[in-house]
């Protein structure tokens, strides 16, 4: 199985308004509720795809409740681990007109010590059984810096493929425990490295201890460094819809040709349909199979001639 | 006791942020939730002057499940009837530096005729131990928009004096039912009147059916159309702070008022002491029990020579 890691889990919620005006009162016309965080929107692509897939973290309070009981039907298996604190809400007010966004996302819980022990025994456990594991998203209050580098290090030690998607401080630290594959996008690449020049970027990024590299480069698709070669996978045109989760679809693509030993353009073309099927589905975060399948035989990938 | 009626509960959250952009991203620095509809702020205000209250309406879903729970260590009773949709939040975004508040409401559960029946048969059984009965807010969907004048009616028939506090088409409809207070704000005034001017549109509203009308000003205190004369009360200055909760706190005190037997003139005095105080405590809704004992003796009520 694929076992996928959320640390700070949300609750997202979409709220659908004429227009925002700050400093004014809005009804809401229609509200949307989907259990949330990056790693379940990974594990959720990668069970579309056939993967058994296995979701952990922390889930607490009454919106931890409601993110569970809204997992129970879904295909990835629950094994969030319990805490004290509430999980977050993520709140997306969609502008009617214009689809523009507005994003308030809350905190997340507090994590004690004692918490993030239960988690780390239960991580290690479910280590055994996977194939791979990705890590995804920001930490909640109160877990330090290098929690994700702590988790790298167990699924190196446990011989297991693990993914980093995160950013900031956590992705700089983690990265120095040598993940397998990191996936940053333009910012968080710019922001690792300095520079926005995407390749230049991608190779420096890999530089740090990643061993493979692929940034993310929104409608241009995905760069790739790696101890294979370097590759550049683009869509065949740009396609216009809501980019939530189309990073987390690219995740997905991406671990999923790994555990299936895709060659890396297979892996790549996978990851860009993916991605750009999330663009054009109608509901955030979702991908649309038959885009999907049409779009795969058409993305464009080729070979850098530098070394990586 | 004294019974209040919600039929559109809520979960008001309040969330911290720097300042709201639209169509950005934003960390929540602080969450708050409270159990929330405006029946509830009354009868929480009602209880804390020392009234037996019992609070009734709609709660389903696991946002009323929240609800309740809030609910069950405060002093008013819990009578509300379940309700297979799910309660509203509230969200109430306030930008941290200027304290301007951005507000967005959800709908609110679509309630069925057989839920709409069984609310009814409760409140009847209600009605038979209550002293006086306020009937407050919107209504949810699915719900007749002559759903208030129903419950005018039969809290008459019954013998209770009965409050309305709300808007629009249910306002219009619920006074023509003839209750004995209504409480509309300076614009709810003006939509049912078409007038601006405060004095003539209380007596205009009034002669819609209503036995009496209390004006709330903002700032400026309460204006009275009664059978027994017409007041103006002020309070000694202008009062800055959190408007949220001022008018149902003037409602607690009005209908405390009523069920005591005080004299108009005190009644105001309570409810424009009250809704200053709420002005001044630091958290929305609640009000600031020094300042109300303060203010209290400070009040300027003067009756108007107009015949009423």
């Amino acid at each position: 199985m694929i076992l996928t890691v959320t640390l700070n889990a949300a609750l997202d919620i979409t709220y659908k308004i004429a227009a925002l005006t700050p400093h004014t009162t809005h009804r809401v016309g229609e509200v949307r509720e989907r259990p949330g965080g990056k790693g379940v929107n990974v594990a959720r692509v990668l069970s579309a795809l056939g993967h058994e897939t296995v979701v952990t973290g922390f889930a607490g309070g009454h919106t931890g409740a409601v993110l569970r009981e809204m997992l129970a039907p879904l295909a990835p298996r629950d094994a969030f681990v319990p805490v004290t604190g509430t999980t977050r809400r993520t709140i997306a007010v969609v502008d009617d007109a214009s689809g523009d966004t507005t994003q308030l996302n809350e905190p997340g819980p507090n994590v004690t010590p004692e918490e993030w022990s239960a988690f780390l025994a239960a991580y290690q456990t479910l280590l055994a059984e996977a194939d791979a594991v990705a890590l995804c998203g920001s930490l909640p209050p109160g877990i330090h810096v290098g929690a994700y580098a702590e988790l790298v290090r167990r699924a190196r030690a446990a011989g297991v493929p693990v993914l980093l998607d995160t950013s900031g401080e956590p992705l700089r630290r983690g990265i120095a425990a040598r993940p397998d594959l990191i996936k940053p996008n333009a910012d968080e690449l710019a922001q690792l490295t300095g520079s926005r020049e995407p390749l230049r970027a991608t190779r420096d990024a890999r530089r740090r201890g990643a061993h493979a590299v692929v940034g993310s480069l929104g409608p241009e698709g995905l760069v790739a460094a790696t101890s294979e070669g370097i590759w550049q996978a683009s869509p065949p045109a740009a396609v216009r819809g809501n980019p939530t989760g189309a990073g987390d679809s690219a995740v997905a693509g991406l671990l999923s040709g790994l555990v299936e030993g895709l060659p890396w353009p297979d892996r790549l073309a996978r990851a860009v349909a993916l991605s750009a099927a999330t663009v054009l589905a109608p509901a955030a975060g979702e991908y649309d199979a038959a885009a999907y399948e049409k779009l795969l035989p058409q993305i464009t990938v080729t070979e850098h001639p530098a070394t990586a």
